[in-house]
């Protein structure tokens, strides 16, 4: 693990979600860097405060300050002796509206966890097993209509195929779960396709993977809830103008159902699931035994004209509309390390449950729809058509109704769970945000729920809900992620040659090829339809994501630790900071090719100018020069004014005062006050790059919002035209209003 | 003056626009504090600077830094050892878009004007009469037809009154013009409303009328500009769907042009005014030929029935709609400086002008139509049928209807020049937002413009241009102005007892009672047509101007100078700076009452701990530690860890870089980082209260805006959650990304 370099190591090794993932270490090199740059460094700072940071010594609460507000002490416990431990009171916003906030959000999510917490919100399978499942398992209400649709457009004749096609769809979800069976302990940290198709085929593999997974996402959660909501507006039709709010309610639903915590969220996932497969599976017992009844003769289905020929790219078209049953099929690789230990033992269990049970519906579905000879038709789904067949009576068809209704809506709930951790491993490589590594205060990534939560419902308002309006778009991406994923396993067992790595490889590659296929016909035969916004979305994100990268990288060398330039040599004599103070020319040892930005690294070489700029004389001003003075620094005061007679009027009042700062004035007289301090502080820095310059504004803080509009707001402003300048250094100085 | 309040003498004297008006001088008590508080400065800063702070020894322009701006040292000259000028290019922006836009303004607005030119920005009679008058004048369009259309109400013999109420109307314009005409010497330095009433009938009064007028000017923008629009429409009526947008587009150019300042907006607005008064006296001259053909025989009007009674209330109704024509004979009395000295004679001279035109004008235009018989009906003005009749044939006509046209649409400037100059005297005051105060760079008031434009827009548009809808608003906030003002100006003279002072004050009374009648007639009569709109928001804005006050009152007095404590001398031996670096218990001194707030503002007497909060060890951070150290005050370094394990291996990191800052870690097992922090900042703060804290934190600047999201911008969140601690001052040291 040590040869590799360190992205690979990200991406590969270290998917173990860990709340100290947004804080990684140091490696030896850098470690050595540091070592060597504290060798350099002087300080004269004493190590006795004048106060004791540790506040033990203030174990009583002490009194209100001036503005009334209790100093939280005793939220903080001293653990060792250079160690607090925050309580979580100390996590409390201070505004009174935030504190609002944070009891409303405690109330609808509970409180907040340690991180201590991490390792017990782990899944049993028998609860992982409904929450991975519902979105692959609910497909089988539209799979095989998906199939039959396409293919009826031959005629009634071209159902004959109906079943040939089944059984390559079956042989597709076996190959594809077999493959994934495969992946799990060959990564037990976690195998999405992300990380497979990153690790075998390269970054940009694993990115398009990722892209295609990421859209897929947010299309499971708009479809499974338009496909849901339909479901309830079609029993109750006086719902429907409600389409749109119902869905958007349902997603902050499960949005809040996540953000409460895995555990929590799979416990409310758990019935429904398993009573949709009871239903289903009681449906196919009693629909069998009404066929054995009848010698399992077919039914001849109803003699349907055609309307296109029977041609190949009709049948491929028929087995990739087929293929949507088997979107989800990656929640578990996904999901790994949500597992208890073992992980991979337990993940590889659930998977082979979950296929199963996938084909064992699908199968089953599909056979006794042929049976009892039923076809697509407008305005009722075909295992409405079936529920209503083999329950003519009896509250049995409202059970398999509500169930399908129910799993659908709880389907996008897989795409909650694999959402965010997706992000979290790209954001640990460098090519998502890093926020996404941040996990709240519920240990849930709040941040990727939030943002899945967003997108769906902004796809799912601007679509109007319409499921049929969804559906081109779906599929290709997660097929682009199969094909990858599989690909990447086929290098995998290449690479490692392990015993029997030929017939691995082999079952890999059959499901790469098989998926491949599916994933053409989709984008190919769907493209008019919609797929072209997945095609031109995919590498839109791919782009994104390296342009993220690529910033991250920027930054990271940036901020790398550099070691000293080699004429400092640790113990040399005593530091230059005699020459703070004066006025003399630069250091000579800075003159000899030490540029002042490595310098400013090293306390004992950075030389000060303090600068006031002073609009009017106040108590505000009066006290950013008092502090600007405290810090025994040269110290400059800068006025600006609109006209000379202004000017002269100040600087009379400057030696009114006493004149104890040196006082510079520059006349506006196109009466701007930012741009022309902004560019005599750029200046001054020109003259002298080597100083650091400390600009020191009053900042008087408003108690309301309304006030700020009544303001000029010249310290927020001028910190903003100062921010592009290196070497400048802004202070602010509160000034606080009372009452 | 002297003996009167800073207030009252801002309102009254003080009445000359400035470019210093944003920065008033200190009265002499503020002086004398201030000089006793510089008697107990200590300093130990040097006076000789590392720099040179006049630039003079730079003459040279710099080398190009490391970020490739060109220091723009050439912008400065130079003026007096201690004084520098900034030259035009030094208000130039410094991002690329900054400067784009910054050209674009200048080719529509002009280039900057120093401040030095604002004598020269002053309106000749000439000038000023068109300027100032469209408003007042534009209204004969609409004056006489509003009168007649209520008159009409009464039947064809209701007639009769016509000549008698306008009779009338021409006595309260002669009345009103009189009394503004004894105003204006009175009130040299600008004679409006706001300042008349708030100076004799107290300041309640004077924010009442402000109130009405500033609703008034918002309305004649969106009256004038709607009327125009409408009559433009009316001759091309395929533009009637354009109404809104070309509405709009006019109010904007309206603004450029003022926003080009007070001289060039004069000029853009000579030629249609005169060539109005040209084209009505033109249509009166042929009018009363052609009557005079006759003997001045009347027609006769046709029969119109009677809907109404002859009441006392429709008479009242019917001189309330014909006073609208006097709306805008405030203007000159607003705009006083803006004339050439002697301001006061001019603008006399300039309102007997126009308050004559406006006799003629209206007297003439209801005499003729009166002659010629002539009704108000829907689909044609009165004086588009006056026009007709008087001109048969030719371009007449249309000549008429374009500069009429043309007016209403030029009206709306006398807004412009109004408005902001009473929103100046108004910040002046203290009872609207400072930054009215500001002249812009063309010497307008660029705030107070937009200001206009932007409301005068949103009235616009939401009342879809719509004329009619818009009137019943209108006048009552003007009559409100005219009321307060003349009634002051009662009290003014019995105040002043100036010889003649009782027939002035007849005069200014008679006016006041006439003002009185048509605003309660306008406000009741008009109430459910909208006037009740004005009757709400007057109070509303009256309260909102009086909070602002109080806002910048509170703000005053908690910024006023306060000399420092009694027990404290000035020379009582060596300032006790000595415990400074030291961690010592507070200074005894300290102890006995003196808080540590007032102490604050003696440089001597403030306690420094510099902490330094630390996320990881990078180049970043160690710069903020540098910089820290570099202060030589206490330091201290704060770590967040998010679980123990982090917390360990960031202190070891901290030892292999030579523990050369005391580091005090908190564990945050909610993995909040801002919370604990600013709470812990809060309980170092009540454990000690008479140290100052600095808090210096690194930030990372980004060189791109869509770069933001990838980082969780600490620094920024940690500024907010610590702004409202008291004695905490956040230093923010810039790191710059390159590239």
């Amino acid at each position: 693990m040590s040869g590799r370099n360190q992205d690979e190591d990200r991406a590969g090794g270290g998917t173990v979600v860990t709340p100290s993932a947004e804080f990684p270490p140091l490696d030896p090199a850098e470690v050595a860097t540091l070592r060597r740059i504290g060798e350099h460094w002087r300080t004269g700072v004493p190590r006795d405060l004048p106060v004791d940071p540790t506040l033990g010594r203030y174990r009583a609460r002490p009194a209100p300050g001036r503005f009334s507000r209790l100093a939280p002490i005793a939220l903080f416990r001293p653990d060792q002796p250079d160690e607090l431990v925050a309580a979580e009171p100390a996590n409390r916003p201070d505004s009174r509206l935030g504190r609002g906030l944070s009891r409303a959000r405690r109330a609808a999510l509970g409180p907040p966890l340690t991180s201590a917490a991490v390792f017990y919100e782990r899944m049993r399978k028998l609860v992982a097993l409904p929450v991975l499942s519902s979105d692959l398992l609910s497909s089988v209400a539209y799979g095989p209509e998906a199939l039959l649709t396409v293919l009826v457009l031959a005629g009634s004749g071209a159902l004959g195929l109906t079943l040939p096609l089944s059984a390559g769809l079956v042989l597709l979800m076996v190959a594809v779960g077999i493959s994934y069976r495969q992946t799990i302990p060959a990564y037990p940290h976690g195998a999405g396709s992300y990380l497979v198709a990153g690790d075998n085929l390269g970054v940009g593999a694993g990115l398009t993977a990722a892209a295609g997974l990421m859209l897929d996402y947010v299309l499971t959660v708009s479809v499974s809830i338009a496909a849901g909501v339909h479901a309830i507006t079609s029993a109750l039709p006086g719902l429907t103008p409600w389409t749109v709010p119902i869905g958007v309610l349902v997603i902050l639903l499960l949005l809040a159902g996540n953000l409460r915590g895995v555990r929590t969220a799979g416990n409310i996932f758990v019935l429904p699931t398993y009573a949709f497969v009871a239903a289903i599976v009681g449906l196919l017992a009693v629909g069998y035994l009404r066929a054995a009844g009848r010698g399992f003769a077919p039914v001849a289905p109803p003699a349907v004209p055609a309307a296109e020929g029977l041609g190949l790219l009709l049948v491929l078209r028929a087995f990739a509309s087929g293929a949507v049953s088997m979107t989800g099929i990656e929640a578990v690789s996904n999901a790994v390390p949500a597992f208890r230990p073992t992980e991979w033992r337990n993940a590889r269990t659930t998977l082979a449950w979950m296929v199963g049970m996938l084909v064992v519906l699908f199968a089953g579905l599909t056979l006794l729809i042929h049976l009892d000879g039923l076809v697509p038709r407008a305005g009722e789904t075909l295992l409405s058509q079936l529920a209503r067949v083999t329950f003519p009576t009896g509250p049995w068809y409202a059970v398999v109704q509500t169930t399908t209704a129910l799993i659908l809506l709880l389907a996008a709930n897989t795409a909650f769970n694999d959402f965010p951790r997706l992000l979290f491993f790209m954001a640990r490589a460098g090519h998502a945000p890093r926020r996404f590594l941040h996990l709240g205060d519920r240990l849930a990534f709040s941040n990727g729920l939030v943002a899945l939560a967003g997108t769906a419902i902004l796809v799912f308002v601007a679509f109007g809900g319409h499921t049929e309006k969804l559906i081109p778009l779906y599929a290709v991406g997660v097929f682009l992620a199969f094909t990858l994923s599989q690909s990447g396993m086929v290098v995998h067992w290449r690479r490692h040659r392990g015993s029997g790595w030929r017939r691995r490889a082999l079952v890999n590659g059959v499901g790469a090829v098989l998926s491949g296929l599916v994933l053409l016909t989709a984008a190919v035969a769907k493209f008019t339809e919609g797929a072209w916004v997945v095609v031109i979305a995919v590498p839109l994100l791919v782009l994104l994501f390296q342009r993220v990268h690529r910033h991250y990288r920027t930054l990271h060398a940036a901020l790398a630790l550099q070691p000293p330039p080699t004429g400092h040599e640790p113990g040399a004599g005593p530091p230059p900071a005699a020459s703070e103070a004066g006025a003399g020319p630069p250091a000579a040892g800075r003159a000899a090719g030490v540029g002042p930005a490595e310098g400013e690294e090293l306390p004992q070489e950075v030389r000060h100018l303090v600068v006031v700029p002073v609009v009017r004389l106040n108590r505000a001003s009066l006290r950013a020069l008092a502090y600007a003075v405290s810090l025994g620094r040269p110290t400059l005061a800068v006025h600006l004014a609109p006209e000379d007679s202004e000017a002269d009027r100040f600087r009379e009042q400057w030696r009114a005062w006493g004149d104890h700062v040196r006082l510079e004035t520059i006349v506006s007289p196109y009466r701007a006050v930012i741009g022309p301090l902004a560019h005599y502080l750029e200046a001054l820095h020109a003259a002298a790059p080597e100083l650091v310059l400390t600009v020191v504004v009053p900042e008087v803080v408003l108690r309301r919002r309304w006030h700020r509009p009544l303001h000029s707001r010249t310290e927020q402003r001028l910190r903003k035209a100062l921010r592009a300048l290196p070497g400048v250094v802004v202070t602010s100085v509160p000034v606080h209003l009372p009452g």
